[in-house]
């Protein structure tokens, strides 16, 4: 199984203030800019190439919090999988589109794969972290928002051990994003 | 005064492991990737752009560590200024190549500024950070080595308040290494 991370942060690296508020990245960067058709950053393109997604339960939260409609629904058809020990259902809102797993993480991946699927999306700051420790993170797309928060809960937390990272691309959108492109070498 | 930051960190913003040191910056990547006019990554024009550079007191320390020859001396031309409330001197190996200072950052730049100087080199952690948050940091140069060290010595600590940056530019070098180019906004 493929797993691939695709999140913003800020140039220092917090995925979110201490309070877990995302409100900077709505105003980051030059709203102006003409983005042509990069105006998802690559987002619908990344969607389309998982087909499961395995979040945290603060990102389950989140996404609760929003109360999509199915027309605003960012994961197409991804099938959506949230972590928590303690919920033993989805919040109503979710209630048809996310399944609650409690358990082993590298069982989960064997039994998603052995369902048929082949390329995760992983998010949530605590996830990613631990699937990174358990060396399950194959690539990391990391969009920088131009902004220095100065501090708020960051991306990557103490991991085991260093990581090397290869195969580096990056690019730099009209709004003053950029995108940083990285596969992930565990040797 | 033009203020300028070139700097190297971790993708996950350290500047150094939590002991100081930066073996990992020399060992990350793909050092065997041919980086034809590149393999200084920008540093030898860029150092030709400051008529002067400001280190802290650990960078200092660092470089008379290093104890180069003239030849292997990497800041050209530049005036060379080291802030310590400490030191009245530098470390023989500098005698003649650094000048301490200690008092108002502001004062040092109107002051170097009427002695004709026009585009500084900020270096350190916690210069850059006071820099920072004097508003006197113009441009920030970020070079990121394709590794998560998990700990370390953070380049950006806390901020008074949060920093815009404009003007993005991205690029990735053979070697796997970004750099990122940014002016910063103070509103």
């Amino acid at each position: 199984m493929k797993c691939s991370v695709f999140i913003a942060t800020s140039v220092d690296g917090f995925i979110a203030k201490e309070d877990g508020s995302v409100d900077w990245l709505d105003t980051a960067g030059n709203p102006e800019a003409d983005m042509g058709d990069q105006a998802d950053m690559g987002f619908n393109k990344f969607i389309e190439s998982v087909d499961c997604m395995i979040m945290g339960r603060g990102t389950l939260e989140v996404l609760s919090g929003f109360d999509l409609t199915p027309e605003q629904w960012p994961y197409r058809d991804a099938r959506v999988i949230a972590l928590s020990n303690t919920l033993t259902q989805p919040p109503d809102n979710l209630k048809d589109r996310v399944e609650i797993y409690s358990g082993n993480l590298c069982e989960l991946i064997a039994g998603l794969e052995s369902e048929g699927h082949s390329h995760a999306y992983i998010d949530g700051g605590k996830t990613i972290q631990s699937f990174l420790d358990l060396r399950l993170i194959d690539e990391i797309i990391l969009t920088h928002a131009p902004v220095i928060l100065g501090e708020g809960i960051p991306l990557f937390g103490k991991t085991r051990q260093s990581i090397k990272l290869e195969n580096s691309k990056a690019e730099a959108f009209p709004n003053d994003f950029v995108q940083l492109h990285y596969t992930v070498s565990y040797q």
